[in-house]
């Protein structure tokens, strides 16, 4: 991995961006910004599921009461996304959005931008250049070159309004053509970015294009925030961000399950326990030690089992209808394979309370 | 996109493997052997679902006889799994097996190495030298090195036999130290890359610590035949492997779906719109023509939805309770949500039948 950009540091409410902060998780809710109750539900549970920064679409005038009491409720802070009517923003800002987003496609007079620079300024809070390859109005050689210049043009005025908390991003529903711009800019300025491939299509499709974009910048240093584009539940978006940011060791979120494909050779049924696993720990308490990060591999036979399972802190090697159970490389004991979920819940349990009792914290918990 | 990595051709029955050849998918059966109507179903499956080559492991003697009926049946060419007993794999390749993978880590006596490489040799069929991190005996400073250098050496024995129909393999559950690995052996030979990230977990974890570590290495040129690991169904391990390669424009398989994944603004239920879509797609006829590269957007509401949906080779930008259907770049006419799925299976359709009077065929389907 090369060494993380160089970028400023801004604040969206208590969640620093830029600067060598941990990397953020955002996502937007998909409810009508006007049905509060269901907004604020969607927003708990981004939250629940590790979500830092929620962004809200702000269509129209009668959106801003909406806002105004979804900001004031919300456990996190929100972002207002603005498209077309500059005088949004500026409500959007008073009702007290922690961040601003423009669409240099859509809010291009000058003095509208310069009156909005002028009160997030004032609010002190940050704004991004989101340029999206769907919605431009510039000339250049390439799609890339054609973000990138937008979002530098759409700089230059808030530059010149004194204006430098500033995010941007370079999105587009090509995956090749986003790696390639956020690799153009990221040469061209200091401003801290937010990541993600836009109109990503459905779950499937778009976990692998934003793995394959967002990860490939990730790996060159490259993005600030990201944000998984997923048509899709709004949970589901931080669950891949999630994914993609632990892959990379980047973040940890809790036990990470190393679990073979299974083939010819498994004689237990590794589908079902790693599901069960799985369900097991999403239900297990999401306090701050159980961020530590921990392996936990299931191998469904001897050919990688005992090695995988023994790299891992604690796992599990499967032969006929039984196992082996490892901790930190040491066999433990046999297992029956109606043993396996709950010998495996004890040892992560045993594990957090090891760490709880020699060390201050996760890395990653403290940071927050 | 770098240029592809140079590599030696080899041939998997009637798939070749490198030399610039198209990057093909492989996938493995997760069936016991010994049940050869099971696996010949999931062949079947995988095959229907884009596969290429299919991986059998071969456990035990009486794994034999079930290998040779399954290779005759089996409308896709064979690659037997081999491990521990070096017998099996002479048995494989007399049961006409495509290929035979040989983990390094578990197969070692010299004597057993060269009757095996005498054996593919008279037969004509390729070997993959598939190293694991979890299976290894030799030392070096870093798990890449470990991998590469166990690789290296395994190379050496075969070509003194004067056997140079080689893939290699270097796996590890841990993203980056398995790109490390195919980078640093990418500089030190010729012989064609198997791809995978191995026991990478569960679906979303695994699907996406595959895409980054796969797709990374494919932008980088490097990689000739991919295996997408996932404890799930083997055919949702096909289906990740093309997101991956269409992705990165490597290969297409058909039309894409760029949809947008829906915010406050959106007016249409674009979720139902967008599986119904894919549904019917799933069950169009996927001859020759249905491969041809197409992108379908579906896009909620007016901010990209034009721009996206005009970049696209058809598409629709919703509106309330009804949208704008483009064709490259023109709005074709207006329609009602309820006429959206059939609108664009029409413009799809239609698609195929211009292609199909105009050119000669895709280049994915000509080259394979």
């Amino acid at each position: 991995m090369t060494k993380r950009r160089k970028t400023r540091k801004v604040r969206i409410g208590n969640v620093e961006i830029g600067g060598n902060a941990p990397i953020s998780i955002q996502s937007m809710t998909k409810t009508d910004t006007k049905d509060i109750a269901a907004t604020l539900r969607e927003i708990a549970e981004l939250k629940k599921a590790g979500c830092e920064i929620a962004r809200i679409a702000v269509k129209d005038r009668d959106s801003i009461n909406p806002l105004k009491k979804i900001i004031e409720k919300a456990r996190m802070p929100i972002e207002a996304d603005i498209h077309f009517i500059p005088q949004l923003a500026l409500d959007a800002i008073d009702a007290g959005a922690a961040a601003i987003r423009l669409n240099p496609g859509n809010i291009k007079r000058q003095e509208d931008i310069k009156a909005i620079v002028k009160s997030a300024k004032a609010a002190k809070i940050p704004m991004r250049i989101g340029v999206n390859s769907g919605s431009l109005d510039v000339k250049a050689k390439s799609m890339s070159d054609k973000m990138v210049k937008s979002a530098l043009n759409y700089a230059k005025i808030l530059e010149k309004a004194g204006f430098h908390d500033i995010m941007i991003s370079l999105k587009s529903s090509d995956v090749l053509e986003t790696i390639e711009a956020y690799r153009k800019m990221s040469r061209l300025c200091d401003y801290p970015f937010h990541l993600g491939i836009t109109a990503a299509g459905p779950f499937v499709n778009a976990t692998v294009k934003s793995s394959i974009g967002v990860g490939t910048l990730l790996q060159e240093g490259i993005g600030d925030t990201i944000r998984i584009s997923l048509t899709d539940n709004s949970v589901k978006e931080v669950e891949v961000a999630k994914y993609i940011l632990s892959s990379l060791k980047l973040r940890r979120f809790g036990p990470e399950i190393i679990s073979c494909p299974t083939c010819g050779r498994c004689q237990v049924d590794l589908l079902g326990i790693v599901k069960n696993l799985q369900s097991r720990l999403s239900t297990m308490d999401r306090g701050p030690w159980t961020r530590r990060p921990l392996t936990v591999a299931v191998m469904g036979c001897e050919v990688n089992g005992p090695g995988e399972a023994s790299c891992a802190d604690i796992g599990i090697a499967a032969g006929k209808g039984s196992g082996v159970l490892f901790r930190k490389g040491k066999i433990v004991r046999r297992l029956k394979e109606s043993e396996f979920i709950s010998a495996l819940i004890k040892e992560i349990k045993a594990c957090y309370e090891y760490t709880k009792s020699v060390c201050n914290g996760p890395r990653d918990y403290r940071r927050r």
